[in-house]
């Protein structure tokens, strides 16, 4: 993978859930959640600005002699390697150089900041963020640290499509297709988040007899609840809400709605030609409102003016289809189009509610419903989607893009497979398979999955040999190998998920392909090490030119995949291993001779 | 290797070489020479010190407003990594680091230096020298850049054994050892040395008939002029002096000399038992007088007050020998024990003169010379001890002393091979034989030499392979492999002398060698590259430890390898990598991604 995995936004996310689990609670908690936020406050701040002005050491300097260091400032010329000069301090024995070249020089970090009333200047070595594993794995459990990511939010997710619920990619095509590694990690990052948020709130608005909304039904318009029968899998039973308008939206069925924050639509709908749901939206800042329109169409995503639109599939005329919308990421991935002025802006989650549903032409709704989140949903999409989109014959997900990993390297053709995106799968199907409790659809494609990983990557599949010895599973299965990293640690925990998901006598496969992928790590793994980084691949060798340093967050990435398989693997190589790449991100180096 | 090939201490030697050079010529050049004194002098201040003061290109920087910037100078906390505060310096929005911190967080190297009047700071990235090459590299040309070598002086040799000629390490055992690596370096340096100096003043003392030079008899001692038959390969034939007197020094011949500032004395010598040659040394600024001895006895070295004794061997009683002898080295290795006070300090050269030549007890002497420089001497003694002290079965040099490489490596014992001091030796063979115009002998070792590359480390020999794939010659043949890599190429270059030098017919194991090797190079080299410097084996691949990375010299010296190797392989891997490692010297990194 490439610039998807870190963990940028994950703060904006956390605050975003800071105040929802706030407004979730009741007000005989409110003494409770006040007490809290001034924790988490004081937390915050004291995690972005680190430790106290005075309990830090201070480091042994030259002074100037006098009461006054500054009388003794003087300018003086530094030259740098014989090759140029730039303007320093002098006081006394000490020269101080300026951070703006170190910056360049070094590649590090800094700012003024203000803390307490004082300033003073930030330096960081790095920007990556370690994520210390809060106990041993669990193939059942958390995936790594993804509670932490959110994937629809990325600039490289087009939108969410409103016919899998799963997200397009535009990384790699900018006109977007369904990438699985970035599926499954969509629905790996829902499923821990169902571990770790709180639970839901969730109000059923309108289900045809339990809840029972009212809804403005204009003249020459219908609605009516009436009892359905539970034909397909995917139809609900019981009774519904159907609706009969004409064409123009002021004949539509509306359902006014005073103050909902609750952004995720969960609703069952059975739409005719040219029929549409639309969810009013209102910027409670600016007031401005936004629209956002399910439609019978194949379209992915259509923007006018401040109407967005969302095909549900033209092959969903007049069935019954689920969909579960977070109607802020919907609108927001419309936003970038809708003014050129507002281009990149990013809206806040607090400052929308909803304020209308409206219904259009003809069709029926069930089982409406507003949400803080319905991450099981959005899971199961996703887990849907592999399900449907597994070669039969490869058992893999192939990646419908041309890939050119860099100079040197042959192109990957449209259609090629990912070990990482092998492995993200089989994470998330071993994962539904044990949450559905034991669904064989989930099982069967993840051990369909395990094909490509014995099948070399000249022959089409994702499996490389380090000169012909110690097996490696390619995240980019180039020509010559590229030995990707931290694709193969994220392949290897597909395959340890699947060893410890399966029933006993179908998980030999996994068994074997995860041992055999961690003795070639534990092989491997220091050729990644430069003594103050890493490598992200092993380019280097296979091309013979400069290595591909890792930059920051894939180096963490490489930090946190080791901390998380030293809690699965004893072995002091692994633990040793990240503490040392761990130091390296605070400018400790590995001793040279 | 480890320490010794580095080229500190070149600028001292280069200086002597320098004065040498000057007092060698004849006053008709010395205007000349004057000139190119202020020439060599201009070079040396602009080499020291870099580009211009005015010509240097400045970086831009941020400026704090007004015309005095220090007003707005303010003292502020820097937090490096949230662990520790240094203080800093501010103005405007820049902020100034102190160096004291940076040398140390950063591993660089800086000083205050006043140049043209001015006061600047130079800061260095590293202090590894670059050494092009001057052209294609010439098997029966100077040994890389061994010319600006100076084994002899090295802190970890103890001496020049008298009995040898050739130097004694202290780099593993204290009590000193014959490491053949060390010495073809002494060799090859000499040879280099005899390619690059103009030729040395020499001035024949005394040859018993043509030059004879005014001795003085004590009574009761005697001396005269005899013919002697060359009855063996290493006596002298014609006439040689010969001298008798008591045991008490008072009694010795002595020749008188009068300001003699040629410090090499080369000698054909027979003593019998309880005689001595010695030569007085006089400090030309302290006039002290010290007494370097060359005695019938095993001893090396030994010192006594201003007296310092060279066994010449005790097997030599009663035959010819030919001394050459370095006085100022060997008066040297004799200082640090003389005095307390006194030790390390490092005389130099030119302080000296010879005063006095005394023969005592009962021998002959012939050819007695005093010159600048007698590097091929040096050059043969040290291709005499090869041949004399290689192993007939393994053709190896044993390397008498254990080595344990690091932690984590099996211990080399007693005894031990490896590659580097057999291609250094190659090395040094293949250039005897071509500088003796076809003296078999050393083509007969150098080919023997080479059976060590084909026996696996495990049994013996020099030959590791990477994962059973690429042959490595192990300059240290540990378990695990260690894959150091300047030895290796040092090994690589023997291999290649000795393809270039021997016979058609009988270069093909040199030649199957060699390829190999250099095939081996260029699969692995980059495993070397850390996009910042070198490793400088591949000790974290076989142990899983942290890199052992490479400190600048030894980078230094891997670059002066590639670019040395890049002018008989036009493969742009080699040439490329060199500039890239030599950009790393000047802080220049591979790129991240």
């Amino acid at each position: 993978m490439t610039a998807l995995k870190n963990g940028v936004g994950a703060s904006a996310d956390q605050k975003t859930r800071f105040f929802l689990v706030i407004m979730r609670l009741n007000l005989k908690f409110l003494l409770i959640s006040l007490c809290v936020t001034v924790a988490l406050i004081t937390f915050a701040l004291w995690a972005n600005c680190g430790v106290g002005h005075g309990l830090v050491p201070k480091w042994p300097q030259h002074h100037g002699d006098g009461d006054n260091p500054f009388e003794q400032t003087e300018e003086i010329d530094c030259i740098i390697n014989q090759e140029y000069a730039i303007g320093c301090r002098k006081e006394g024995e000490e020269v101080y150089l300026p951070f703006s070249f170190l910056q360049k020089y070094f590649d590090v970090y800094g700012s003024l900041n203000v803390v307490d009333g004082s300033r003073r200047f930030d330096w960081t070595h790095s920007y990556g963020k370690v994520n210390y594993p809060k106990g041993a794995y669990d193939p059942r459990g958390i995936f790594m640290y993804f509670e932490n990511y959110n994937v629809e939010m990325r600039d490289r997710v087009k939108c969410i499509s409103a016919i899998d619920g799963v997200p397009i990619s535009t990384q790699w095509e900018s006109q977007g297709y369904f990438y699985a590694t970035q599926i499954a990690q969509f629905g790996l990052s829902h499923y821990s988040k169902n571990l770790t948020e709180p639970e839901p709130r969730r109000k059923t608005v309108e289900d045809g007899d339990r809840e029972m909304a009212t809804w403005v039904v204009p003249k020459g318009s219908s609605m009516n609840r009436t009892i359905v029968r539970g034909t397909t899998a995917t139809a609900p039973a019981g009774a519904v809400l159907s609706f009969s308008t004409r064409k123009s939206f002021d004949t539509a069925v509306v359902l006014p709605m005073d103050h909902v924050l609750d952004l995720v639509l969960s609703v069952d709908v059975l739409l005719k030609p040219n029929s549409t749901i639309c969810v009013t939206l209102q910027n409670r800042e600016t007031q401005k409102l936004y629209h956002v329109y399910y439609i019978l169409a194949d379209l992915l995503i259509g923007v006018q003016d401040e109407n967005i639109y969302y095909g549900i599939g033209l092959n969903s005329t007049g069935a019954w289809k689920h969909l579960t919308r977070d109607l802020f990421v919907d609108l927001q991935k419309g936003l970038p189009q809708y003014a050129s002025t507002d281009k990149r802006r990013k809206m806040r989650r607090t400052e929308l509610k909803v304020v209308e549903i409206s219904l259009l032409g003809n069709g029926s709704i069930d089982n409406l419903t507003l949400s803080t989140s319905e991450h099981i949903s959005h899971f199961y999409d996703a887990a849907e989607w592999l399900i449907r989109h597994q070669d039969p014959s490869t058992g893999g997900w192939p990646i419908p893009v041309r890939r050119k990993l860099g100079s040197g390297f042959g192109e990957l053709g449209r259609g090629w497979y990912s070990a990482m995106a092998q492995g993200h799968a089989i994470s998330l199907l071993a994962r539904a398979y044990y949450h559905s409790r034991g669904d064989k659809r989930y099982l069967r494609a993840a051990l369909d999955g395990l094909k490509l990983f014995r099948i070399p990557s000249y022959q089409g599949g994702v499996l490389a040999t380090f000169l012909g010895k110690y097996a490696w599973y390619e995240e980019y299965p180039t020509t010559p190998h590229s030995f990707v990293l931290n694709g193969f640690i994220y392949s290897l925990l597909g395959l340890y998920d699947l060893n410890s998901t399966a029933p006993a006598n179908q998980s030999n496969e996994a068994a074997v392909l995860f041992e055999q992928g961690m003795s070639s790590l534990k092989k491997m793994l220091l050729l990644y090490d430069t003594g103050s980084g890493t490598s992200y691949d092993l380019r280097h060798f296979t091309l013979g030119i400069a290595p591909n340093l890792a930059r920051w967050d894939y180096h963490a990435t490489h930090v946190n995949q080791l901390l998380l398989l030293a809690t699965i693997d004893p072995d002091p190589l692994i633990s040793q291993t990240a503490e040392r790449w761990k130091n390296y991100m605070v400018g400790k180096r590995a001793p040279h001779n």
